[in-house]
């Protein structure tokens, strides 16, 4: 399907027609909470171990601080950082601690999806139904999600990663340098199967893999400032993508934008129709505002795209998403 | 050096000693702002990969919510998690999303060594200076961490970790069958390589290795409850290990305590003197508030005490403390 | 009614037909959002300004830090306030602000309810009704009280108050020094009655005002700590006096507890029966934790007990609660 | 002093200067923690009593929500409410209470001085000195404001307050139809006179008063959005007033803009000179972001520029400004 198909009048029928098709409700018993995190297992990880080549270690996170894209949308705020005690009253003899010891404390406030993060299960509904088809309030209420919290899968995020350099690929077979797609471009599966194939053997994407689309928006970000990076246009997965994030097999996709999926979103009137899919359907975890940057140098550099990855939510009881600072180890 | 050689009057005097034979000042260059993270390099991540065996993961965090142990001290709380929409809300059509999409959203306020956690460079200081030989108060303003903030070392937090469960070894030794030191005992270096030795080869520690230490605490609040967890009367390190944290050359050391070192603390009048010698002196990280116990079980089982450890902070900008959610691969 | 002719089996049967005698739904309009606010009117705030005499001021709040009662039930905690900017750091010269100026700048994070406060009309609902027969879930979603918000109220709330010494009438009838009813304690209408009867004429009650009652349990805890004064067994009013509170016409209501009922209620299994009565029902204002000690000791001291009171709350739009410093001027 | 002899590139020399003329320091006895709240006494409230005439109670305060003008600026944010219980889980019967009742709690985290507010006296410092000559890193650390703090004048802010509406009286003479100054409009001394004048004996401002200055600005803010009214330019006092606000001894100022003072500054480089002089050296109160219109309208309907005022601070320990709901009653 390619998103020239996509009757743009019928977001509601689009979803339900792609549901249809890709839905993993049930699949893994009635009293699943972990989704797609069930396709990572302990020999996905031991093949994982084998990516390790080098032992460089790169953080795929974006800096937590009030620098951030936030602008309020929803309640969404950048981080507000805080102290409790510094240095300036240690050095000041203000603290009252005995034998020249003092100290500095610190508290944050923050939404949970402010940076770089994890979507969780409970995120994001459909026509009242939460993943695995459960009503979403007996899921999520004023207490959090009590049934698909991100604590459940606290333990699991670790195994094989793969870039996929989409701003590099397809934006080169365009012309352009800089490896940035364009704000409002959909990627489409044949561009995800593009890249891989130009990337070669070790962007392969399958069963239990976490794949990180690199879109380049987050570079243009850093250069021209931020912009409507929190919610503007941005380029994104195709709403059409949704058989290859199934078909793969894949246990989670992140990307470098705000949203993950193309935006504006490909239906006149819409809001986030592949998350409404992806999540409450598929079971799919999505990364968003991942800082890939680096890693993607470094992949272009020696041509391989495939290595070690942890990203392990906090376990903050009951949350709908959490904050991550993903680590490649290639 | 044995515990009963420190004299209980004259912490500050003990703390100068200490800091005389274990200091890293300057070890790493004038600029430094990674301490002992520098010990872990690529070769020790190649080598952390050839300890994943199994492929099992362990998540070694505590749960981040309310039911925690902290009861205020120094404006600590526990974490205050709330949302911002809810499945509730969804599925009454509360929302005003388009095509049957609903959403739920969460936000956090948390100090951040609420739970599981490491304490960044700039977390103590040692009269009025901070790692390094800084002052103080040009390194945590309240602007926060301008120099060490935690986020330099977003990268580099993953290697080899070593468990030394010296709850089960010197508990037993003691006829404890539960696997708990009691509150107040000081692990002393003695332990600590007992503990080595009766764990086996697996167990050796070395230069740029992440340790951690159980001692049973947790398992013994998780039975009993919090009470004093937070600040109390805890087993934790001697004083007396300084040397053998420094001549080890680890890059890290962590417990689930509240607070790494014994408690109270071995002089009369004091307020956790090895933080004073580790942190600004030695540059060390200390983790706090882990939770080794599933991890503990499984190396029990199998014999084998070393595994690759990821255990990245949140890159909150110039926070001298982070949440983390320490990830095991065996 | 006395709280004896109470069936302690069946508080569902009770509150309803207690609502169907003191119901005020419908009373201002099916559009009305100020419930008995509605009763404030601007002759009596001309009255209320004959009431200031010698023109001494009172506040009636507790203060607002870490050292109150909360504990933590229903994510209730003390305040949190930190500093963004501290005098030490303008000392240190680390703000970077010209001519020498130096800056302090603090936040806050808080439960609207956690100290003195007003109940909003959206914090209580009866069988899923919200004030004036509205459905809750439409009166208040994650996005706050859409409704009846605190901010419908910013303006009025200020009249003429009254202050009932219950604890100190009725305590010294029983032979109590102290002026402090004991926990458990059921304040009745004769209670309240012989209060006002004792007091004298300043001491009436009547449409459009503003009762302050006194139990002397804040008096209580402040010399012998808080205890459980958040949420534990309290003084408070019996669910009898529901109809008192319809007949005086009274404004609103405030105590020096943390829940202005009785505690343990006077039910076998119930909770804050009478809360479901007077909010959803009567439209009728709590005040709670306030602190009328100072008051009461002049009151005492001269023998009069009204004056003109202002306790406008917060105007956070949405609020179902406001933090307050009620102001008594006599 | 005109604007015009101000040296634009000496405001450190004009700052000492005009403290010279201005100081209030010692003027309370040096443990003083009130400044010029030290001038509203019982005989002033009284005084104030005697204005209710119609009573009619107007609210000064701006909303305190996610849509106001804050943007980051020093860490400041508009306040985020979320709510612990919603209306719509107690609808869905999702609470676990008994007998029908359900329950709405909510939280909020804000800057204390991100919308209607008062700066406390820990708020400013003019060379590391705190009012009334301390050493700013004495009175406010990280613990707070341990001298100063606004729950020192919780009790005290009720008096005479009365409205200058600078915005109207100069705005109309300048053949301004809407009642607004134009941003980077400096506020004289002159115009101060020129309003009392026009407005008549109500408008007469002496001892102990509170005065409220009306430039416009909101109402404009209001019609056009916020653009930058978190700190850009504004109209506002001159510091050539701070004369005036010394001899006419009043207790407390406030304005409807975000800083009080005209924006830009009158020096080349500059930030906020006359808060420097006012604060630490005058110890007066400055109010900000308050919302005059709805008062001003009444007043310019009938001539009557003075009300009574309740303007009592939130008694959060140690806080250096706190978030107010102004009540004028006429």
């Amino acid at each position: 399907m390619s998103p020239a198909e996509l009757d743009r009048t019928d977001p509601e029928g689009a979803v339900a027609a792609m549901v249809a098709r890709v839905s993993n409700v049930g699949r893994w018993g009635e009293d699943d909470v972990r989704g797609t995190m069930n396709l990572i297992d302990a020999a996905k990880r031991r093949e994982a171990a084998g990516l390790i080549r080098t032992g460089e270690s790169f953080s795929l996170a974006q800096s937590f601080d009030m620098d951030g894209p936030q602008r309020g949308w929803r309640r969404r705020t950048n981080p507000v950082h805080t102290m409790l005690d510094t240095g300036s009253d240690a050095a000041l003899g203000n603290q009252g601690f005995p034998h020249g010891i003092g100290g500095a404390d610190d508290v944050i406030a923050m939404p949970l999806q402010c940076s770089t993060q994890w979507d969780g299960l409970g995120h994001i509904f459909d026509h009242g139904r939460a993943w695995n088809g459960r009503p979403a309030e007996r899921v999520v209420t004023s207490d959090g999600d009590l049934v698909t919290g991100i604590e459940k899968v606290a333990d699991v995020v670790v195994g094989r990663g793969v870039l996929l350099d989409v701003g590099r690929v397809v934006g080169a077979a365009s012309g352009d340098e800089a490896g940035e797609l364009p704000d409002g471009y959909a990627i489409t599966t044949e561009d995800l199967e593009r890249t891989i194939a130009v990337q070669g053997e070790s962007a392969r994407v399958g069963r239990g893999d976490i794949v990180v689309v690199r879109t380049g928006q987050l570079s243009r970000a850093r250069r021209e400032g931020w912009g409507e990076y929190a919610g503007g246009p941005a380029p994104g997965l195709s709403f059409t993508t949704a058989p290859w994030l199934h078909e793969t097999e894949i246990a989670a996709i992140a990307t470098d934008t705000w949203g993950f999926e193309v935006r504006p979103n490909e239906f006149d009137v819409a809001f986030q129709p592949l998350h409404q899919v992806a999540i409450p359907n598929m079971g799919l975890f999505l990364g968003e505002m991942w800082d890939p940057d680096a890693l993607a140098a470094a992949c272009a550099a020696d041509g391989v795209y495939d290595f070690f990855l942890t990203a392990a939510p906090l376990p903050i009881t009951g949350a709908v998403g959490s904050p991550v600072n993903p680590i490649a180890v290639r």
